[in-house]
Protein backbone atom coordinates (compact mmCIF):
# COMPACT_ATOMS: atom_id res chain seq x y z
CA UNK A 1 0.00 0.00 0.00
CA UNK A 2 0.83 3.17 -0.71
CA UNK A 3 2.08 5.76 1.91
CA UNK A 4 -0.58 8.60 2.80
CA UNK A 5 0.68 11.15 5.10
CA UNK A 6 -0.94 14.54 6.54
CA UNK A 7 0.67 17.37 6.88
CA UNK A 8 -0.66 19.79 9.58
CA UNK A 9 0.72 23.66 9.74
CA UNK A 10 -1.03 25.66 12.18
CA UNK A 11 -1.28 28.98 13.74
CA UNK A 12 0.08 29.09 17.29
CA UNK A 13 -3.40 28.72 19.20
CA UNK A 14 -5.57 27.15 16.65
CA UNK A 15 -5.46 23.42 18.03
CA UNK A 16 -3.61 22.56 15.15
CA UNK A 17 -2.45 20.06 17.04
CA UNK A 18 -4.87 18.66 19.03
CA UNK A 19 -7.06 18.76 15.47
CA UNK A 20 -4.36 16.37 13.86
CA UNK A 21 -4.37 14.13 17.02
CA UNK A 22 -8.11 13.76 16.55
CA UNK A 23 -7.48 13.12 12.80
CA UNK A 24 -4.63 10.44 13.44
CA UNK A 25 -7.22 8.96 15.75
CA UNK A 26 -9.94 8.49 13.83
CA UNK A 27 -7.93 7.01 10.98
CA UNK A 28 -6.24 4.67 13.08
CA UNK A 29 -2.77 6.07 12.15
CA UNK A 30 0.01 7.84 14.33
CA UNK A 31 0.21 11.19 14.90
CA UNK A 32 3.69 12.72 15.19
CA UNK A 33 4.44 16.23 16.83
CA UNK A 34 6.36 16.17 20.18
CA UNK A 35 7.53 12.97 18.65
CA UNK A 36 10.04 14.36 16.33
CA UNK A 37 11.33 16.66 18.48
CA UNK A 38 13.15 13.97 20.46
CA UNK A 39 14.07 12.40 17.46
CA UNK A 40 15.93 15.28 16.05
CA UNK A 41 17.58 16.02 19.72
CA UNK A 42 19.03 12.18 19.50
CA UNK A 43 20.14 12.94 16.01
CA UNK A 44 21.47 15.97 16.36
CA UNK A 45 22.85 16.22 19.69
CA UNK A 46 21.13 19.34 20.51
CA UNK A 47 18.82 19.45 24.39
CA UNK A 48 14.95 18.83 23.48
CA UNK A 49 14.31 22.15 24.24
CA UNK A 50 16.56 23.88 22.47
CA UNK A 51 15.09 22.00 19.72
CA UNK A 52 11.84 22.76 20.16
CA UNK A 53 12.81 26.32 20.62
CA UNK A 54 15.49 26.66 17.36
CA UNK A 55 13.54 24.00 15.10
CA UNK A 56 9.99 25.71 14.49
CA UNK A 57 10.95 29.81 15.85
CA UNK A 58 12.87 31.99 14.07
CA UNK A 59 14.83 34.63 16.51
CA UNK A 60 12.97 37.65 17.43
CA UNK A 61 15.60 39.50 15.28
CA UNK A 62 14.94 37.81 11.95
CA UNK A 63 17.38 37.44 9.67
CA UNK A 64 19.76 39.78 11.28
CA UNK A 65 20.15 37.88 14.09
CA UNK A 66 20.31 34.91 12.17
CA UNK A 67 23.23 36.16 10.18
CA UNK A 68 25.17 37.19 13.10
CA UNK A 69 23.57 36.29 16.13
CA UNK A 70 24.19 32.59 16.20
CA UNK A 71 27.37 30.38 16.73
CA UNK A 72 28.58 29.74 13.56
CA UNK A 73 29.48 25.44 12.97
CA UNK A 74 30.32 22.91 10.56
CA UNK A 75 30.96 24.94 6.88
CA UNK A 76 29.26 28.17 8.03
CA UNK A 77 26.11 26.29 9.32
CA UNK A 78 24.47 28.21 12.09
CA UNK A 79 22.75 25.85 15.48
CA UNK A 80 19.46 26.41 13.29
CA UNK A 81 20.81 24.98 10.09
CA UNK A 82 21.88 21.90 11.48
CA UNK A 83 18.86 21.36 13.48
CA UNK A 84 16.97 21.95 10.17
CA UNK A 85 18.76 19.51 8.49
CA UNK A 86 18.09 16.84 11.30
CA UNK A 87 14.12 18.02 10.87
CA UNK A 88 14.25 17.31 7.07
CA UNK A 89 15.62 13.72 7.82
CA UNK A 90 13.34 12.67 10.87
CA UNK A 91 10.39 14.11 8.62
CA UNK A 92 11.35 12.18 5.50
CA UNK A 93 12.02 8.70 7.38
CA UNK A 94 8.94 9.17 9.50
CA UNK A 95 6.79 9.42 5.75
CA UNK A 96 8.69 6.25 4.20
CA UNK A 97 8.11 4.52 7.17
CA UNK A 98 3.75 4.86 6.49
CA UNK A 99 0.59 6.67 6.73
CA UNK A 100 0.59 9.22 9.65
CA UNK A 101 0.39 12.78 10.85
CA UNK A 102 2.98 15.07 10.91
CA UNK A 103 2.68 18.30 12.61
CA UNK A 104 4.15 21.64 12.24
CA UNK A 105 8.02 21.84 11.43
CA UNK A 106 7.76 22.95 8.12
CA UNK A 107 6.86 19.10 6.82
CA UNK A 108 4.39 20.36 4.14
CA UNK A 109 7.67 21.73 2.74
CA UNK A 110 10.11 19.08 3.35
CA UNK A 111 7.34 16.58 1.55
CA UNK A 112 6.30 18.56 -1.36
CA UNK A 113 7.57 16.60 -3.52
CA UNK A 114 5.42 13.47 -2.53
CA UNK A 115 1.93 13.20 -4.08
CA UNK A 116 0.68 10.91 -1.58
CA UNK A 117 0.73 13.89 1.02
CA UNK A 118 -2.44 15.99 2.28
CA UNK A 119 -1.31 19.22 3.19
CA UNK A 120 -3.48 21.41 5.60
CA UNK A 121 -3.50 24.36 7.31
CA UNK A 122 -5.59 25.38 10.41
CA UNK A 123 -5.97 28.96 11.74
CA UNK A 124 -8.52 31.09 13.50
CA UNK A 125 -8.85 34.48 13.98
CA UNK A 126 -6.33 36.31 17.12
CA UNK A 127 -9.42 36.08 19.90
CA UNK A 128 -9.87 32.95 19.29
CA UNK A 129 -6.54 31.83 19.72
CA UNK A 130 -5.63 33.85 22.48
CA UNK A 131 -8.81 32.43 24.23
CA UNK A 132 -7.34 28.81 23.42
CA UNK A 133 -4.41 29.79 25.20
CA UNK A 134 -5.88 30.92 27.96
CA UNK A 135 -7.97 28.50 28.59
CA UNK A 136 -5.21 25.47 28.09
CA UNK A 137 -3.17 26.82 29.99
CA UNK A 138 -3.96 29.60 32.23
CA UNK A 139 -2.92 32.76 31.93
CA UNK A 140 0.70 32.32 32.21
CA UNK A 141 1.35 36.31 30.99
CA UNK A 142 0.50 39.94 30.94
CA UNK A 143 -0.34 39.66 27.45
CA UNK A 144 -1.20 36.86 26.03
CA UNK A 145 -1.87 38.46 22.56
CA UNK A 146 1.27 40.04 22.43
CA UNK A 147 2.72 35.99 22.59
CA UNK A 148 0.30 34.74 19.95
CA UNK A 149 1.43 37.58 18.18
CA UNK A 150 5.12 36.96 18.76
CA UNK A 151 5.11 32.97 18.34
CA UNK A 152 3.10 33.63 14.50
CA UNK A 153 5.92 36.39 13.63
CA UNK A 154 8.55 33.95 14.57
CA UNK A 155 7.42 30.73 13.15
CA UNK A 156 6.72 33.04 9.96
CA UNK A 157 10.04 33.96 9.64
CA UNK A 158 11.60 30.64 10.51
CA UNK A 159 8.87 29.20 7.61
CA UNK A 160 10.36 32.11 5.43
CA UNK A 161 14.24 31.57 6.20
CA UNK A 162 13.69 27.77 5.23
CA UNK A 163 11.24 27.25 2.35
CA UNK A 164 11.39 30.87 0.73
CA UNK A 165 7.83 31.14 0.76
CA UNK A 166 5.26 32.85 3.08
CA UNK A 167 3.82 31.07 5.82
CA UNK A 168 0.06 30.03 5.74
CA UNK A 169 -0.48 30.97 1.70
CA UNK A 170 -3.36 29.24 0.46
CA UNK A 171 -1.86 27.43 -2.33
CA UNK A 172 0.63 25.87 -0.35
CA UNK A 173 -2.21 23.63 1.11
CA UNK A 174 -5.22 21.30 -0.27
CA UNK A 175 -7.24 22.50 2.29
CA UNK A 176 -7.13 25.39 4.89
CA UNK A 177 -9.53 24.91 7.89
CA UNK A 178 -10.70 28.49 10.41
CA UNK A 179 -10.85 26.46 13.52
CA UNK A 180 -12.19 29.46 15.33
CA UNK A 181 -15.33 29.26 13.33
CA UNK A 182 -16.16 25.76 12.39
CA UNK A 183 -14.60 24.18 15.76
CA UNK A 184 -12.07 21.73 16.34
CA UNK A 185 -13.70 18.13 16.32
CA UNK A 186 -15.24 19.02 12.28
CA UNK A 187 -11.77 20.15 11.19
CA UNK A 188 -10.92 16.97 12.41
CA UNK A 189 -13.47 15.13 10.55
CA UNK A 190 -13.32 16.91 7.33
CA UNK A 191 -9.22 16.15 7.16
CA UNK A 192 -10.32 12.26 8.04
CA UNK A 193 -12.82 12.78 5.15
CA UNK A 194 -10.18 13.73 2.81
CA UNK A 195 -7.92 12.06 3.48
CA UNK A 196 -9.86 8.67 2.69
CA UNK A 197 -11.04 10.73 -0.72
CA UNK A 198 -7.25 10.88 -1.60
CA UNK A 199 -6.68 7.10 -0.57
CA UNK A 200 -9.60 5.85 -2.80
CA UNK B 1 -35.14 30.65 10.12
CA UNK B 2 -32.43 32.49 10.25
CA UNK B 3 -30.64 33.01 6.73
CA UNK B 4 -27.57 31.02 5.72
CA UNK B 5 -25.46 32.51 3.40
CA UNK B 6 -22.27 31.02 1.20
CA UNK B 7 -19.90 33.32 -0.38
CA UNK B 8 -17.47 31.89 -2.45
CA UNK B 9 -14.41 33.46 -3.74
CA UNK B 10 -11.92 31.98 -6.43
CA UNK B 11 -9.19 32.22 -8.41
CA UNK B 12 -9.71 32.36 -11.70
CA UNK B 13 -10.46 29.14 -13.95
CA UNK B 14 -10.59 27.47 -10.52
CA UNK B 15 -14.28 25.77 -10.97
CA UNK B 16 -15.40 28.41 -8.09
CA UNK B 17 -18.50 28.72 -10.08
CA UNK B 18 -19.48 24.84 -10.50
CA UNK B 19 -18.77 24.77 -6.94
CA UNK B 20 -21.17 26.93 -5.99
CA UNK B 21 -24.12 25.79 -8.61
CA UNK B 22 -23.56 22.18 -7.36
CA UNK B 23 -23.74 23.33 -3.22
CA UNK B 24 -26.29 24.87 -3.87
CA UNK B 25 -28.20 22.05 -6.10
CA UNK B 26 -27.41 19.90 -2.92
CA UNK B 27 -28.82 21.97 -0.07
CA UNK B 28 -31.40 23.05 -2.45
CA UNK B 29 -30.70 26.54 -2.25
CA UNK B 30 -30.46 29.09 -5.56
CA UNK B 31 -26.85 30.31 -6.50
CA UNK B 32 -26.45 33.88 -7.93
CA UNK B 33 -23.46 34.31 -9.53
CA UNK B 34 -24.54 36.00 -13.34
CA UNK B 35 -27.71 37.28 -11.94
CA UNK B 36 -25.96 39.59 -9.60
CA UNK B 37 -24.43 41.68 -12.77
CA UNK B 38 -28.24 41.80 -14.41
CA UNK B 39 -29.49 42.96 -10.67
CA UNK B 40 -26.59 45.48 -10.90
CA UNK B 41 -27.02 46.62 -14.77
CA UNK B 42 -30.66 47.40 -13.87
CA UNK B 43 -29.95 49.49 -10.73
CA UNK B 44 -26.91 51.28 -11.83
CA UNK B 45 -28.20 51.79 -15.79
CA UNK B 46 -24.69 49.97 -17.00
CA UNK B 47 -24.68 47.82 -19.45
CA UNK B 48 -24.33 44.17 -18.39
CA UNK B 49 -20.86 43.62 -20.17
CA UNK B 50 -19.59 46.79 -18.41
CA UNK B 51 -20.98 45.51 -15.39
CA UNK B 52 -19.15 42.53 -15.37
CA UNK B 53 -15.63 44.20 -16.57
CA UNK B 54 -15.78 46.68 -14.15
CA UNK B 55 -17.39 44.86 -11.25
CA UNK B 56 -14.82 42.40 -10.55
CA UNK B 57 -11.49 43.21 -12.27
CA UNK B 58 -9.70 46.30 -11.56
CA UNK B 59 -8.07 47.73 -15.12
CA UNK B 60 -4.43 46.64 -16.00
CA UNK B 61 -3.03 49.58 -14.98
CA UNK B 62 -4.07 49.99 -10.77
CA UNK B 63 -4.62 52.71 -8.96
CA UNK B 64 -2.85 54.92 -11.84
CA UNK B 65 -5.99 54.32 -14.12
CA UNK B 66 -7.92 53.97 -11.41
CA UNK B 67 -7.14 57.36 -10.30
CA UNK B 68 -6.85 59.08 -13.44
CA UNK B 69 -8.51 56.54 -16.29
CA UNK B 70 -12.00 56.46 -15.53
CA UNK B 71 -14.54 59.32 -16.46
CA UNK B 72 -15.44 60.88 -12.66
CA UNK B 73 -19.37 61.42 -12.22
CA UNK B 74 -20.97 62.42 -9.18
CA UNK B 75 -19.57 63.49 -6.09
CA UNK B 76 -16.20 62.50 -7.40
CA UNK B 77 -16.79 58.67 -8.17
CA UNK B 78 -15.88 56.74 -11.07
CA UNK B 79 -18.08 54.33 -13.12
CA UNK B 80 -16.67 51.20 -10.95
CA UNK B 81 -17.64 52.89 -7.82
CA UNK B 82 -20.75 53.40 -8.90
CA UNK B 83 -21.13 49.95 -9.51
CA UNK B 84 -19.49 48.96 -6.71
CA UNK B 85 -22.15 50.91 -4.41
CA UNK B 86 -24.99 49.22 -6.81
CA UNK B 87 -23.25 46.08 -6.01
CA UNK B 88 -23.31 46.21 -2.18
CA UNK B 89 -26.55 47.03 -2.22
CA UNK B 90 -27.65 44.10 -4.63
CA UNK B 91 -25.86 41.28 -2.54
CA UNK B 92 -26.78 42.76 0.39
CA UNK B 93 -30.73 42.09 -0.83
CA UNK B 94 -30.13 38.76 -2.15
CA UNK B 95 -28.76 37.86 1.46
CA UNK B 96 -31.90 38.93 2.83
CA UNK B 97 -34.06 37.31 0.77
CA UNK B 98 -32.87 33.60 2.49
CA UNK B 99 -30.20 31.17 2.14
CA UNK B 100 -28.56 31.12 -1.39
CA UNK B 101 -24.33 30.82 -2.27
CA UNK B 102 -23.13 33.80 -3.28
CA UNK B 103 -20.32 33.84 -6.13
CA UNK B 104 -18.09 36.10 -6.33
CA UNK B 105 -18.19 39.90 -6.67
CA UNK B 106 -16.42 40.39 -3.45
CA UNK B 107 -19.56 38.98 -1.43
CA UNK B 108 -17.30 38.11 1.69
CA UNK B 109 -16.21 41.62 2.30
CA UNK B 110 -19.58 43.09 1.86
CA UNK B 111 -21.39 40.34 3.95
CA UNK B 112 -18.61 39.99 6.64
CA UNK B 113 -20.80 41.46 9.51
CA UNK B 114 -23.08 38.94 9.20
CA UNK B 115 -22.34 35.88 11.15
CA UNK B 116 -24.68 33.40 9.33
CA UNK B 117 -22.05 33.46 6.49
CA UNK B 118 -20.03 30.32 5.31
CA UNK B 119 -17.22 32.00 3.57
CA UNK B 120 -15.43 29.62 1.03
CA UNK B 121 -12.18 30.25 -1.20
CA UNK B 122 -11.73 27.85 -3.74
CA UNK B 123 -7.90 27.93 -5.87
CA UNK B 124 -5.98 25.80 -7.47
CA UNK B 125 -2.47 25.53 -9.30
CA UNK B 126 -1.85 27.82 -12.24
CA UNK B 127 -1.41 25.08 -14.35
CA UNK B 128 -4.05 22.97 -13.79
CA UNK B 129 -6.56 26.45 -14.13
CA UNK B 130 -5.07 26.96 -17.44
CA UNK B 131 -6.04 23.31 -18.35
CA UNK B 132 -9.44 23.57 -17.27
CA UNK B 133 -10.33 26.86 -19.16
CA UNK B 134 -8.83 25.70 -22.04
CA UNK B 135 -10.81 22.21 -21.42
CA UNK B 136 -14.16 24.34 -21.06
CA UNK B 137 -13.85 27.13 -23.50
CA UNK B 138 -11.33 25.95 -26.01
CA UNK B 139 -8.35 27.30 -26.89
CA UNK B 140 -8.92 30.78 -27.96
CA UNK B 141 -5.90 32.44 -27.45
CA UNK B 142 -2.21 32.27 -28.09
CA UNK B 143 -1.33 32.32 -23.83
CA UNK B 144 -4.30 30.48 -21.71
CA UNK B 145 -1.47 31.04 -18.94
CA UNK B 146 -0.93 35.23 -19.91
CA UNK B 147 -4.75 35.37 -19.95
CA UNK B 148 -5.47 33.72 -16.48
CA UNK B 149 -2.26 35.58 -14.87
CA UNK B 150 -3.67 38.57 -15.98
CA UNK B 151 -7.15 37.67 -14.57
CA UNK B 152 -6.02 37.15 -11.14
CA UNK B 153 -3.87 40.09 -10.97
CA UNK B 154 -6.62 42.51 -11.89
CA UNK B 155 -9.17 40.45 -9.42
CA UNK B 156 -6.83 41.05 -6.43
CA UNK B 157 -5.91 44.55 -7.40
CA UNK B 158 -9.75 45.14 -7.52
CA UNK B 159 -10.82 43.35 -3.97
CA UNK B 160 -7.55 45.33 -2.61
CA UNK B 161 -9.42 48.57 -3.78
CA UNK B 162 -12.61 48.12 -2.31
CA UNK B 163 -12.07 46.00 0.69
CA UNK B 164 -8.62 46.90 1.67
CA UNK B 165 -7.55 43.58 2.27
CA UNK B 166 -5.32 40.79 0.29
CA UNK B 167 -7.38 38.78 -1.81
CA UNK B 168 -7.32 35.27 -1.14
CA UNK B 169 -5.88 35.45 2.77
CA UNK B 170 -7.04 32.20 4.65
CA UNK B 171 -7.93 34.65 7.33
CA UNK B 172 -10.58 36.01 5.64
CA UNK B 173 -12.29 32.52 4.76
CA UNK B 174 -13.89 29.58 7.32
CA UNK B 175 -12.86 27.09 4.75
CA UNK B 176 -10.02 27.45 1.63
CA UNK B 177 -10.57 24.28 -0.55
CA UNK B 178 -7.45 23.51 -3.63
CA UNK B 179 -10.02 22.11 -6.49
CA UNK B 180 -6.77 21.07 -8.27
CA UNK B 181 -6.48 18.92 -5.67
CA UNK B 182 -9.59 17.49 -4.09
CA UNK B 183 -11.20 17.78 -7.66
CA UNK B 184 -14.30 19.89 -8.04
CA UNK B 185 -17.47 17.39 -6.94
CA UNK B 186 -15.26 17.05 -3.91
CA UNK B 187 -14.96 20.68 -2.84
CA UNK B 188 -19.04 21.23 -3.67
CA UNK B 189 -19.39 18.05 -1.21
CA UNK B 190 -17.54 19.85 1.62
CA UNK B 191 -19.06 22.89 1.37
CA UNK B 192 -22.50 21.38 1.64
CA UNK B 193 -20.89 19.61 5.14
CA UNK B 194 -20.09 22.35 6.49
CA UNK B 195 -23.12 24.90 5.94
CA UNK B 196 -24.75 21.90 7.62
CA UNK B 197 -22.51 21.50 10.55
CA UNK B 198 -22.95 25.43 10.89
CA UNK B 199 -26.65 25.56 10.48
CA UNK B 200 -27.31 22.87 13.04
Amino acid sequence: MKNRIITISRQFGSGGRTIGKLAAEALNIPCYDREIIEQIAEKSGFAKEYVAEHGEYSDTGGWLSNAFGDSYLLGGRSNQDLIWEAQCKTINEIADKGPCVIVGRCADYVLKDRVDCLRVYIYADLKKRVNRIVTQYGKLMDSPEKRVMEKDKRRAAYYRIYTDQKFGEAENFDVALNSGTLGIEKCADIIAQLYQHIAD
